[in-house]
Parts: C-alpha cells; structure tokens; sequence
C-alpha cells in the first residue's frame, strides 16, 4: 500500500501503529524516529519498526509520516520535518486534539507536502512501545479531521491507511471533534482525577475509606493512572471545549442533586432513567 | 455453623448469599421469601435457596434472617418480621446506606431480637438472582455498622458468617460508614450517570459524538446502566452525605480547570499527579 513510512514517537500508539502495518504487510519499509536511541531499539527489537534514526532528516524518502508525540510537540516537528519531506509526501498524525494542530498545519505545509489530522481513540493508561500491539486500533473510531485546505487525495491515504489498520473511520471536521472529545475522553479523565483525588482527601482523615474501594470506584478511577504530563498537554490544548463540557456537565449533576435534596422519587429515578437510556443506546451499537 | 436461615429478597445479593451458605455448608437450611412466586421457585431452581415462601411468617423457627431489599423498604420488613422471629435470632441485612437502617432497627428490635446492619460491598449493574454467583462476596468489603446497642454476640455471628462467604470484614460506625460510601460509591454513580447524560444531550446535536465513545468513557459510565429505582432510594436515604461529597469533588474539580485555565504546564500537571498517587495507592493495596 506504501512504499516508506516513518514513525515519529515509538510509543504505545506509534509502536502499535508500525507493528500493524508490518503484520499486514501494508508498508516496505518502517522507520522509528525519536529521541532515546535504547527506546528505538527496543522499538526494532519488538517489530513495531524496521529500522531507527535519532535524525528527523530519516524522513527524506518516505512516502507518509506518522506523528505520534505529545500534542503539545507536534507542530514544532512539523516545522522540523517539513524542509526533508519529498514532494507528494503525506503528513498524518496521532493527537487527542485537532483545532490547533490542523490550523497550525494549514499554515505550515508547503506546496506539495500535505496534513491530514488524524485522532486514533485507541490507547490505554499504558505506555511506551513495550505496551503496543499490533491490533490496537481493531474496531476503534479513528477521527480524520480534514479542513478546507485538505488535499483530497492525501486524505484517501490516510483513509485507507487507517481502514487497513482496522480503525472505524469517522470524519469531523477539528473543532467538532474538539467538542467531542471534551466530553468522551478529556472531561472524563477529569473526573476519574478528580474523584481519586477526593478519596485520598477523605482517607487522610478516616483510612478505612480506601478499604471500601469496590467496582464502580475502580471502574471509575482506572484513567486516573494515566500520565500527568500526556493529560496535561490534552487539557490545556482543548481548555475551551473541556470548560464548556464541565459546564454543561455540573448543571446536569446539579439536576441530580437537587432531585435528591427536594426528596422527590419521582425526579430522582427519572434523571437516573434518562441517563440509563443513553448508556443502553450506545451498548446496542 | 447455622441451622435456619431466611433470606428475604432473592436477587442479585440475597441469591448470591444463599449460593454462598450453600455451596460452603454453612447452613442447615435456607429459605427464601419474597412476593413473587415464579422468582423464588427460579431460586430454588438456581440452587440459591433450598425451600421458598411468600409469607414472612416463614421467619419463625431461624436463627439468622437476611434482609437484601431495597433500603427504602427494610424498616417495612423488619417490623413485620419482628413478631415471627424467634428469642436469639439474629437480623442482618444488605443495605447500601446504614445510619438511617440502624437507628431505626435499634428503636424496633424487642428483648432477645438482635441486628447487626452490614453492607456487603459486591454487585453490579447487572440485577436478579440470575445473575447470582455463590464468590460474589470473595475477596469484596463488607462492612459491619454495631452500634452502642449492638449485642455483641450478634455481632461476632454477622461476622463469621461473612468472612465465611469470602468477604474482606471493616467495622465502622453508620455515620462514618455512609459518609465513606458516599465517596467511594453513591457520588461514582450520580457522576457516571450525569456523564452519559451529557454525551446524550450533545448526541442530539451532534450524533457522531456516540461513535466516538472509547475506553475512559465506557468505563466510566458502565454504572450508569443500574437500576434506577436501587440507586434513586440508595440516594435518598444518603442525601447529607452524597450532598458533602459531591461538593468537596465540586471544589477539587474546579482546580483542575481553573488550573487549565490559567495555562499554567505545572499546576495542571501537579493536580493530575496527586490523582495518579492516590490512584496507585489504592492499586497496590
């Protein structure tokens, strides 16, 4: 399907990525790109890539390169990268938010190099390449956020990249996908923080508290082992979206617990039965 | 280690607990009651209860009584129960809130009736003794409530039995009890219900925002498909509490976005990892 592809960040969505196009067969050549020379040949060692360079000059020659850095990053190695790209080459990345990065990119691309955002939501609060598996983004939405200046063609690549990967393909355009994601992923890693974050305030003054931790606190907790650095880049480039969702969020909490102050069954089990109608709607699909 | 017992409600926890006599030979005979006929006759099937009733009087002649109904109604039971049960017998129960449950049973038990209140920290969304299974309490919390009135070998009784079927036995007094669970448990549910919510609500504008749904989300709504009746009387009779709780989470919550706000890399990433820490204490244990 592809002649070279680069891997820039061989980390758990990177090293799965190179580990499923090379168990497909999608690509002749896999090249890790990073910083920590011992990571990337753990990257090599592991078969999520076929070879390694601590140069960003290693994508001259490639036909597509994947970003997978923190958010936070990407655009200062785009500017990096873009000087070595070969014309028609596609630039494709792997971050949790879109409006910055493909309006950065917009502004960045040369003429014959083209962006195409891309958000796999696959991942766990595992990281590094040790983590990675070929079949990581298997049934997982992967959002592509093309813009108005988005090259057709360089969009079908990255389509049928991501198809061929196994993603379930949805397009949006960034700043919807913001909204989106403020509320399926970023508001919730929110509340996982801030729910551990109450229990071990409670703790510190009765410990037994942590001894009753059952299902649903786990369940609920799980994101909140994930990295403070990864999270903290993801919220502070989707502040907009993520306050207006914690917003919309506290009036809808704010509904349940007045139900529950004015003592009234009726309101209660109807605000809880609404919720459950949407849990049950999103199981079915 | 008891001859008689009777369960009165045979769902999830009760079938659950008389799984767990039975397979452990704990008791010389269980009986179930309840008000649906077809439902005790599936217990009895389902190897919950050896013999069903739908009369309380059914009581008279157990040692211990185990009353797995919804809170709101378990007052209602015990007095009517009161007048069947035996001089020495032992009431006990299943209910998620207890301050309100063991006052009120320390006004109605007469001489020679004894209760010990117990919340055994299992279940699931799921509901009815089909979904019974005799480990559902291994290795699961469960917490005894006596209070200055509890007899204390009605109390050592309770506990035997429930380290008997697996469970991880905490004393804690009924007020710090539902003080705890509101934490570690009611608050998880009104969160994870305004979650789905919400995503609902956003659904209707946008109804690719359901596709979009991926791990942290799924996790953290999964509760929210619980019943609604359960968790509307689970949290009317912890209002003060789950009031408290959710406005300490509000305040913590509220730091982490002022914290987004200020675009300030540090105290985002400060507020994730006091999360993380809590979250891995909480692991390890």
């Amino acid at each position: 399907m592809i002649d070279r592809v680069a891997i820039i960040g061989v980390g758990l969505i990177g090293g799965s990525f190179g580990m499923a196009l090379k168990s497909r067969h999608l690509a002749g050549e896999v090249i890790g790109i990073g910083r920590n020379p011992e990571r990337l040949k753990l990257a090599v060692e592991l078969g999520a890539v076929d070879s390694w360079s601590d140069d960003l000059e290693a994508v001259s020659g490639t036909d597509l390169v994947y970003i997978s850095v923190p958010v936070g990053l990407e655009l200062r190695y785009m500017e990096q990268i873009i000087p070595y790209m070969k014309p028609g080459s596609v630039i494709t990345d792997a971050g949790s938010t879109k409006a910055e990065i493909c309006r950065g990119a917009d502004r960045l691309m040369p003429d014959g190099v083209f962006f195409v955002g891309a958000h796999p939501m696959a991942g766990s609060e595992a990281t590094g390449v040790e983590a990675a598996v070929p079949d990581l983004f298997v049934n997982a939405a992967c959002v592509l956020t093309p813009t108005e200046r988005t090259d057709p063609q360089a969009l079908d690549l990255v389509r049928r990249v991501s198809e061929a990967v196994g993603s379930r393909v949805i397009e949006m355009d960034p700043e919807s996908h913001d909204r989106a994601v403020a509320v399926i992923s970023h508001l919730p890693h929110l509340l996982a923080a801030a729910l551990a974050s109450l229990a071990g305030e409670r703790s510190s003054s009765d410990p037994r508290v942590l001894e009753l931790v059952a299902g649903s606190f786990k369940d609920m907790t799980r994101v909140a082992g994930s990295s403070p650095v990864l999270w903290r880049d993801i919220c502070l480039s989707n502040a907009d979206a993520l306050r207006a969702a914690a917003s919309e969020f506290g009036s809808i909490l704010q509904q349940g617990l007045d139900a529950v102050s004015s003592g009234n069954p009726d309101a209660v089990e109807s605000w809880f039965a609404s919720a459950r109608r949407v849990k049950d709607s999103i199981t079915q699909e």
